[in-house]
């Protein structure tokens, strides 16, 4: 008997359907693709178009070769591998690639085979599965995997939860599709669990006439926009209010990877992680709500974005099976698949990268970006002036710092509120030659878009931060910047600050 | 003044769409974006992962050299061409590119610019533009397209006008949404014009309670799954009826460019098309609702899952900036945009082709479908009883051909009712050794889903076949099917018509 055998199964969400999803059969046409490939069936039954049309005779990708010391070496031979994907799986000389003409013909709406047994894998090494039926879904994107995740468990009029600070794609989706967006407080350590459960446990009380909520989103690590990552410890502590109230987490973990270790303020040069194995590499990193799931509630959604390109357009869902089903049934009329290059250029790369060669990947990654937020941070602190500034938290993990301004004593505070002073703030940077976004862009408002329901002042009294009228909040990021405009836009956003302040 | 300048600007169709579009707000970081390529701006603005850290060094792709007269020659020096794409943009040879580097970063969610140039100048070949500010924006393919589209106009609640039969996932989006479908009476030669217009100068009586359509979809090249190709004349009629009706026209043109010449019932070999000029190939094909569009009330979804391959999961729509704008919002808290490898890859080799070779290629495929159904009906009507088959019409467009069996003189049409009988068939079919697709699959059926508006049965007072209660209908292709196998196919179903039927 086998680990997986004793695992129970996952609990039947369906209660927390929408409307559309209830509605949605699953197409009868379906069932026919069971005969596709029986040799005793001639099969007339699905529109294909025959592969010998399809105009890719073969393409052939030059990727890093592990473990990427060579990384900046020019010579192929020493630093690339070449993936050559073939176009008929006769001609497949690694058995683990999806040739062409099955990648980009219809079916496969899951995801291709070899890559989805690749991500099982990936998973079964950085996270504990609880539970029998998981399963995985690819997905054109953690964006895409999010708007699906509104329309499977959402109606108009319903209420989920977020950070009270968010990534405004996010929250966007949620308020234009009509659901009552409800911000949780944060401090350093990200949701406030006493704030959690005040709400969810006054929640008639405090959001009168308002559904009670079906979703909990979150960014645990490297949070966006804040950069704040949700500390370990209060992840069961939430997990257990889930449970109790019967939400579903969904666990949006784009910056998993880029988790760093923690930015030494003392002036003394920071170092970058050497790991002696990848086991210490494995245990560094945070544990995933999906590492506590017994139940099947939460969704994790993972994405190449930040570990391959954004362009790939390629992410996966881990979760239950039945509520996967349901994103299976959604994408097949939508979205159908995620694009056949992605994932055969994908699948390639990683097969022969292997595990391991994708761990030293990861593993380069995060140095990369240690480097650049260890310079950003460096320059921070060198050039603004510090009397003025706090963090919300000093990142160890993502693409985003946040700073935030005390306007006390500024000499338009009393004129203007915060609102007016932060775009007077925003303009100013632009104005000298630097740009940074706008706290007031990421952030949840406390109010139901569509119910009659109420909303008591009760709801904020544990909020924090953003109760502080005379802070205002840029964000910044050190993802893609080169470390001369770097130091060039910290020496710009100090000499504007100085100046606006008549400090120096 | 060239020939736009005294085009009218497309009318507003804003008071169609629906409460999730009035709702949604343009991104604030979008207008960020203005500053992205200034290079007196440090731009901390947006979390753009490094293009260095894209593990593509890369890609090289083969495809077929026009004008394809060596298709099968294994000699890639006469029949292949090669596409570098390169990963940055200094390095590129070919300027028409799109370099690795920026397919694969975020942005450029309305598509790249070279692709929408190349698609732009194509429509300006195949169709008229009558109005001055149409645009192009690629989607993840035309189902993702119609998706969108019912987001965009529809509440849960309104209604749509379909073809009474049509594509099975176009309509199961619509069902699920909770958007009241209505079936569009069709004859050989599509939408029967007098039945739409009986149906819409009576719609309170006939559908009463239920909302007046927005939208009017429909699939006018070899329609999936009659195969039935809407008839040139019929367009000016219907697009007068749509204007009168204020209904926007969502036309679906997956099969444009399979459009082949008539099939000769005769019994002699049946030539395929061969072109003097592209001006005569062009002047051959259907003249689409687009070019009847005086006010940007037509949208085309164009795909290549037919001239590339599905698994690209490319297309685009056309329509009226204000309209696709909408989209582009959509799709940047939904797919953020297509694929980048699909547009780097597509974009490389129809730069390399020019407009002349890839219509080039499309004549190409069209030849190819037609000797694929040319042999499929061949055997059609070598081996099948002729005389208790009907057909609605013989397909000179598309992948599908639809067969009416008049069970009127079966043993079971006394004991069982249509459906039944349908479902009989299809076991007995697949038993034998071919499967086709179910008729019933793909009808729409006439009710009102969501409301507790009524139909009256003067709504079915046109309707021609689907009252036809002694025909049962099966859909097959030619698509993928090699010669063999199709032959055998047909030989089967010959067989156990023959059979079922007591012929011979």
């Amino acid at each position: 008997m086998t680990t997986s055998d004793i695992l129970p199964q996952a609990k039947d969400f369906s209660n927390l359907y929408s409307r559309e999803t209830l509605r949605r059969f699953p197409s009868p046409i379906k069932t026919t693709m069971a005969y596709f490939q029986d040799p005793n069936i001639v099969f007339l039954g699905a529109g294909m178009p025959p592969a010998e049309l399809f105009p890719l005779k073969s393409l052939k990708v030059e990727t890093h070769k592990p473990p990427f010391q060579d990384f900046k070496n020019l010579n192929p031979e020493k630093s690339s591998i070449f993936c050559d994907i073939q176009r008929d799986i006769e001609n497949l000389e690694i058995p683990m690639d999806v040739p062409l003409s099955r990648a980009l013909q219809y079916g496969n709406s899951r995801g291709q085979k070899e890559l989805l047994s690749f991500l099982k894998s990936h998973t079964e090494i950085f996270h504990t599965l609880n539970y029998k039926n998981w399963d995985i879904i690819t997905t054109t994107g953690s964006t895409q995997a999010w708007d699906a995740a509104l329309r499977i468990f959402c109606n108009e009029g319903d209420t989920i939860l977020l950070e009270e600070y968010t990534y405004s794609s996010s929250y966007e989706a949620a308020m234009s599709q009509g659901i009552n967006c409800i911000p949780l407080s944060m401090d350093s350590k990200g949701i406030i669990v006493e704030s959690l459960e005040l709400l969810l446990e006054n929640w008639d009380e405090m959001y009168t006439g308002i559904p009670k909520p079906k979703l909990l989103y979150t960014i645990p690590t490297g949070q966006n926009p804040t950069g704040i990552t949700l500390c370990d410890e209060r992840k069961p502590l939430i997990y257990k209010l889930a449970q109790k109230h019967n939400l579903i987490i969904i666990e949006d973990e784009p910056y998993y990877f880029l988790q760093m270790p923690a930015y030494n303020e003392s002036g003394s040069t920071n170092e970058i992680d050497r790991f002696s194995s990848h086991a210490e590499f494995i245990n560094s990193l945070a544990k995933s709500f999906l590492s506590l799931d017994t139940d099947g509630r939460v969704l994790r959604m993972d994405s190449v974005s930040k570990t391959f390109a954004p362009g790939c357009r390629f992410g996966w869902l881990t979760g239950s099976k039945p509520i996967l089903d349901v994103f299976w049934d959604l994408h097949e009329v939508s979205i159908q698949s995620t694009c056949g290059f992605a994932q055969s250029i994908i699948n390639g790369i990683l097969n022969r990268w292997g595990q391991e060669g994708y761990i030293n990947w990861l593993i380069k990654i995060r140095q990369e970006y240690t480097l650049k937020r260890n310079w950003c941070l460096d320059n921070l602190f060198k050039y603004l002036p510090m009397n003025i500034i706090r963090f919300a938290s000093i990142p160890t993990a993502g693409m985003f710092f946040t700073i935030y301004i005390d306007i006390s004593k500024h000499p338009l505070s009393k004129k203007m509120d915060t609102q007016q002073i932060e775009n007077y703030f925003y303009d100013k940077f632009v104005q000298n030659g630097v740009l940074l976004t706008m706290g007031s862009w990421f952030k949840v408002k406390n109010v139901a878009t569509l119910t009659t329901g109420t909303v008591s002042t009760k709801a904020n009294v544990v909020d924090t931060m953003k109760n502080e009228s005379n802070f205002i909040m840029f964000r910044g990021t050190y993802a893609a910047v080169d470390p001369a405009k770097m130091e060039l836009g910290m020496k710009i956003l100090g000499s504007v600050l100085k100046q606006e302040f008549g400090l120096d």
